[in-house]
């Protein structure tokens, strides 16, 4: 037997670590700060891809690729921008052989590069929107790496628009939140609160950053996802301009957005248990694991026969894998794919061959209450409808458990309390020094002010300073 | 009018920097070397992708994705490899605002990390094979860059796998080549050679390096994809071992196989005319573009609803653009698809509306020759059937063209000429010094050893030395 995982409760961070790893999904390497991304890691990032990019593609943004290396003197070209990533950078001084006369930096996005060659493709009002995105590799150095959640290297997509209105840049801005939104929620089931960055926690260089939050297991706040409408920040520092209709020269109005292999990281953190990872359906690189049962010789052949028939009724519909590995007991197996967190098992023994039937076992509900018996014939229908069960089933219990450590508290004892335990909703004067006094006395953030949130009635006093309040935030730990 | 574009009978590299710039595949940017691919030769390599992909994954392989930074010393490991690349690496001296111990290289082939991380995955013959490819960026320093052909930073796809046994590892190397072939014929519509790569030719650090060689539309010949047995030369310096059945420990044997964005020049070049690009029809982002036609605004309404009704039998089986601009005249729209090579133009105006019928045109059959007429019902049947054609005709086109131009030189004066010309096909006595001799003189390198040549028959003398032949050369001026 493999040595037992430690328990989320005892030590989650230590519990994230070793799934991720036993799992398979990344590993560590000796470049510091950089992780591999091992194949069933990548497989669901592909898949994770795959939603995102046809939701991109069906509001109107086409994908391109721009260069890794951004010249020194662009990403000080934003003073914001600048001084928001200067620590995190990594620099190229040497090229061919030869040290260059401008050190290059690596992309840690990739808005002053992109803002520069908007510039000299942007003409007339006919050009816009122009509506881009990049799945690429970015690099911001950490000094404390955690697998996925925040690797010096990542993959991420950066969707860049140029539009020839404020208004519209807004609109983008909030519509790409919605897509991230309608993602998390439908596909990885984790749901997201949307909201409005206060101005210490907003991106360096936009007018008004949105991202959305989660709620992991351990109760800490991760943000999911960004999006940025930068106003005429950029179009300004890198002369991104228009002809208009009446032929007057006007700035552009710029948004940016990005979600990052940090979600394969959510998923875990939502969903996994104990026994290890629990994948949402939509997501799981293998939907369905199928496993055959023998123990004599003699019951092999018919038990592999009828687990491939199985298999070939399902074949094409759901992702599938036969474990048929001789090497491995089904016992053993049973772990590893509950490890793995492969939504659907099903089991195949001489008991099934003979009654023309398959024994199903739901990796969200342990033990005997997860299991049932279907007959082959309707297999597909059955295990189709389990897999939408089960999505349907891992967002609810998130949703409950979110709902359970979400606090409304009165008066600072109880926001304390609250940020012990979750998310505290609670009234704040809008003040940068108090958002700082806050996290440094109970390291809870602003995450956001949450968009859906009911306005304040009047008369609320912040929380911490007893002045009157301007907004409801959304204070936790987070990552 | 738009500027006419240079003729490739004029200035065939000129014609194609035109041609990419001006068909929007890509552009250049303020880093030197770097290029921007943009949505059009983006939604390309897309397709490219797509298409190797699936092969892949059907031959057993899954992707991963391996850090961008690799050690400086890995490089240094294996002596042939790091002779082979210092010259052209990118070096991050820099990370995080500090002076970095070890500098890292950007990645210029991922054959060092990977080695590393292999030799700690692989414990067993189990573990064997182990196939991995991984989509990513690399980095090579370039002094003359040409867009797509020859960049600092490209895109590309690296497998690199592992097996129990030398046998193993050539057999990979040839289905991986043999891959790459099958996509070039079948896909991008462009005859290969298979062929191995000479001693000086091939990757550094490989026991065989397998190549696939086509003839551009300026005669010069472009290697397109390579396949390498690293034999044990990998496992070696990096400690890539399993044990065997018998329990005994053993080196791995490793293979490397790769294909760029280089891709997309081939297409470009391969079967471009002086009026654009032509996109073969499996791999065009837009296969079909339907251009309404009206002189009088009374028409308008009509032809629209027409053009949409027409779009709306093809939608979803065949990638498909209704140009329905206003700000542009139909003349204005038929170059700038032509320039853009979509492989097929319906175009649709008052008499197609009276009579339920579209006009086709043939991007690759100039002029009334490549236009006829077809009724709606049966439209979709009669476009499918347009697009497999041109499909199968730009193949044998160009194949017809590299076999116009390879020939069989009989002495050294009939060499010469013959590479002016194209390919030549010669026997060579194996020797360096000789391949170096004839590139100096002729500027012709030995491309590859053809695998599906002929064999001598003996007695046969070097193309050049006279000495007695060893084998049976491919040579040409290449990119």
């Amino acid at each position: 037997m493999a040595e037992a995982i430690t328990p989320r409760s005892q030590d989650f961070a230590q519990w994230y670590n070793e799934i991720v790893r036993r799992a398979e999904l990344a590993d560590y390497t000796p470049v510091r700060g950089c992780m591999v991304i091992r194949p069933y890691g990548y497989a669901l990032w592909e898949n994770i891809q795959a939603a995102l990019d046809r939701r991109f593609k069906e509001t109107g943004h086409q994908n391109a690729y721009f260069p890794l290396f951004i010249p020194y003197s662009f990403i000080e070209k934003e003073s914001e921008h600048i001084e928001g990533f200067s620590p995190q950078l990594a620099v190229v001084t040497h090229g061919g052989g030869e040290r260059l006369e401008e050190p290059l930096v690596v992309r840690p996005t990739s808005e002053t590069i992109i803002g520069h060659l908007y510039a000299k493709w942007i003409k007339s009002y006919r050009d816009l929107p122009l509506l881009i995105n990049q799945w690429a590799n970015v690099v911001r150095w950490e000094l404390r790496p955690r697998l996925f959640l925040r690797t010096t290297e990542f993959l991420w997509q950066e969707g860049h628009t140029a539009h020839a209105t404020a208004e519209e840049a807004e609109e983008e801005a909030r519509r790409m939140l919605d897509v991230y939104a309608d993602f998390a929620e439908k596909e990885a089931a984790i749901p997201v609160i949307k909201g409005r960055k206060s101005e210490s926690e907003k991106f360096p260089g936009a007018v008004h950053s949105y991202t959305i939050e989660a709620m992991m297991g351990d109760r800490k706040a991760l943000q999911m996802g960004t999006s940025h409408n930068l106003g005429q920040n950029f179009s300004r520092a890198f002369g991104i301009r228009y002809l208009d209709r009446n032929n007057r020269l006007q700035y552009c109005w710029t948004t940016s957005w990005g979600v990052s292999t940090r979600l394969v990281g959510a998923v875990v953190m939502v969903h996994g248990d104990d026994q290890g990872l629990i994948l949402p359906p939509r997501l799981a690189p293998i939907q369905v694991v199928i496993v055959p049962i023998y123990k004599e010789e003699g019951e092999r052949a018919a038990v592999l026969d009828f687990a491939h028939r199985v298999a070939g009724l399902l074949q094409g519909r759901v992702r599938l894998r036969v474990d048929d590995r001789d090497e491995y007991t089904a016992g053993w197996k049973f772990n590893e794919w509950e490890l793995r967190g492969v939504p659907l098992r099903i089991e195949v023994g001489p008991r099934e061959v003979a009654g023309e039937e398959a024994m199903l076992a739901r990796r969200d509900v342990p033990g005997q209450a997860g299991k049932w018996t279907l007959p082959v014939e309707g297999l597909l229908e059955g295990v189709s409808r389990a897999l939408e069960d089960i999505q349907e089933s891992l967002f609810k219990r998130a949703l409950r458990f979110r709902e359970e450590h979400t606090h409304r508290p009165e008066g600072w004892e109880e926001f304390v309390a609250a940020v012990e335990d979750g998310f505290a909703l609670a009234p704040w004067c809008g003040d940068a020094g108090c958002e700082k006094a806050i996290q440094e006395e109970t390291k809870a953030t602003n995450r956001c002010l949450p968009l859906e949130a009911e306005p304040l009635s009047g008369g609320e006093r912040c929380v911490r300073c007893g002045r009157p309040a301007q907004e409801l935030a959304l204070f936790s730990r987070a990552y």
